[in-house]
C-alpha cells in the first residue's frame, strides 16, 4: 500500500510512542524525533508505510541502544492473551455460527493488540467489543474453497499476543483439514510489538503450527528484506494468511494467494479500502484471482 | 513554554488538519507535510510551539493558496455558541456558586471549542462535560483581589465560538466592577480557528468590551509579532485574562499580571504543569507575585 498524507504525522507519532517505551531520556525523545524529521523527506520516498517503519524502529533502536523497546509489553500482552484462552476456546465451542467463521473473528479480535498507535489502550475492553462485532467483508466462500484444496499453508503473523487468538483459528484449521500443514511466520527481529520466535513459541503456537523465522526486520513480511528459505515457503504456499494492517501494507501488491485478516485502525487503510475505523475484514487479495 | 518531544508529531498532525481544511486536493497535502518536515529541523530550534505553529498555519495558507482555512467552522462554531447563549445565562442564573466563579467555569468551558486537534468532535458533549466539571486549580481569591484594584483589563482571546463563552465571563466582570473597562484582543490575521476581529464582533463581544486587534498572526499572542500598539495595552493592563492553550504556550515566560484560564489538552501541557488531559486550570501567573 502506498502512502497516505495521513502515515506522515503517524510515523513521527509511532516514533514517539517506541522512543518513550524504549527509555524514559527524554533527551533521547528529542534526539529520536529529530533524526526522523531530518531523513523523513527521503523516507516519504519508499514504497509503502512499512518500509518506512523499518527504517525508523531500526533508528529509534540504536538511537536509545534498547534493541526490543517493546520486550515487556510483548511479555504482559502474552501472559493476558495467554489467560483469555480458555474463554476463546469456550466462545469458539458455543458460538452458533460455523465454528473456522468464528475462529476468524476471535483471530481478527486478537489484531485489537496493537501499541504501535499509543500507550493509552484498554486490552480487555477492546476485544469484548471486538469480539461482537461482524465482519465488514468476509470472502469466507472463497476461502473455504481454497483452504479444502491448499497444500502448504502459511500464516503470517503480526502482535504478540495476538499470536494465542491466531492459535485458535489455526486449531480449527487443522481440524477442518485433519491434517497439520500449517506455516507460521514470525519477524527475524522485534519491531514494534510484533511477534519473533520467542513470542510465538511463548503462545503456544508450536502446538499447532510450525513456526518459521521470516528474516525481516520491518513491522510487514517486506520479501525484500526476508530469508531466502522465507521466499520459497512464500512462494510454495498456495493458501497465505495475513494478520494485521502492517502486513495489509506491506502485501497488498503481491499477487500471491493472501487472505488478509484484520481490524481497520487509520484513516489511511479506510481510504485505500472504503472502510471505516474499527472495521473487521477478511478481504481475499483480488490480485490473486 | 518550550517545546516537549509530544509537540513534534502533534505539529505535523496539526499541519496535515489544517491542510484538509484548506483544500481537498490531496497532492497538496502531501506537498503541504513535505515542506514542513523539509523545514521542521530548524523550527525545532524556535523558543515555543506557537512560534513553530505560526510559520506551519503561515505556510499551509500559501501552500494552498487559502488564507482562512478554518472561516467555515469560525462561522459555524460562533454560530451555535450564538444558541447556547441563552442557556449560558440560565446557568449563570440559576448557579449555587458566586455568580463570577460559575461565570469562569463557563469561559473555561468554551476553551473545549478547539478544531487544532483534529476534525472529529462532538461540540455539545464535550460542553456539557467540561461544564459539570470543577476547576483543577482556581486562584480565585487572588483574581477576585486584583480584578478589584485594576484599573484596565487586558482579555486575550482565543478561539472564535469560544468568544460567546468569554462574553459571559466579561458581562459578569463588568458587573462586579460596576465599570467597563475591559479590551478584548484577538488575532491580527487568521490562524486556525481563532478568532479574528470580525469573529469576536460576531459574537456580540463589543456590546461588552472594546476589541483590539493584536496584529499577531501567531495561534498565540507572541508580543514580537504583535503591533507597538498592543504592547503599549499589554504592558499598562494591569490585570490580563489569557485564555486557551495557545496563549499559555506563548506567554507563559512573561512577568506580567496574567490570569491563564484554559482546559488542558496535550501531553506536553500535562507535563509543564503536572495536570491531567481534560482538567480546567485558572491560573494565576506565578511570575508575576
Amino acid at each position: 500500500m502506498k502512502i497516505f498524507p495521513d502515515c506522515i504525522p503517524c510515523l513521527l507519532k509511532q516514533t514517539l510512542t517506541t522512543l518513550q517505551f524504549a527509555t524514559e531520556d527524554t533527551d533521547l525523545h528529542i534526539q529520536g524525533l529529530k533524526e526522523v524529521v531530518r531523513i523523513m523527506p527521503s523516507l516519504i520516498e519508499l514504497p509503502t508505510p512499512t518500509h518506512i517503519g523499518r527504517v525508523i524502529h531500526n533508528l529509534t533502536k540504536v538511537i536509545t541502544c534498547n534493541p526490543d523497546p517493546y520486550k515487556k509489553v510483548k511479555l504482559e500482552h502474552t501472559e493476558t492473551a495467554l489467560k483469555l484462552y480458555p474463554e476463546l476456546i469456550l466462545k469458539l465451542k458455543s458460538s452458533t455460527q460455523k465454528p473456522l467463521l468464528t475462529a476468524l473473528k476471535i483471530a481478527a479480535a486478537g489484531n485489537t493488540i496493537d501499541f504501535a498507535r499509543g500507550k493509552d489502550f484498554d486490552l480487555s475492553k477492546e476485544l469484548e467489543l471486538t469480539l461482537n462485532k461482524e465482519f465488514k467483508l468476509c470472502d469466507y466462500d472463497r476461502f473455504i474453497n481454497d483452504l479444502k484444496k491448499a497444500d502448504k499453508i502459511l500464516y503470517i503473523g503480526d502482535n504478540a499476543g495476538e499470536t494465542v487468538f491466531d492459535k485458535v483459528l489455526i486449531e480449527e484449521i487443522n481440524n477442518y483439514r485433519n491434517d497439520r500443514n500449517v506455516f507460521y511466520a514470525v519477524r527475524g527481529l522485534p519491531v514494534i510489538n510484533d511477534a519473533t520466535y520467542e513470542d510465538a513459541l511463548a503462545s503456544g503456537i508450536s502446538d499447532v503450527a510450525e513456526i518459521v523465522d521470516s528474516g525481516t526486520d520491518a513491522p510487514a513480511a517486506l520479501l525484500e528484506y526476508c530469508t531466502p528459505a522465507f521466499h520459497k515457503l512464500f512462494n510454495q504456499s498456495s493458501l497465505i494468511i495475513s494478520k494485521g494492517q502492517g502486513n495489509y501494507e506491506g502485501l497488498s501488491e503481491s499477487n500471491a494467494p493472501i487472505y488478509f485478516l484484520f481490524k481497520v485502525k487509520c484513516p489511511a487503510i479506510e481510504k485505500s479500502l472504503n472502510a471505516t475505523l474499527g472495521d473487521l475484514l477478511f478481504l481475499g487479495n483480488p490480485l490473486s484471482v
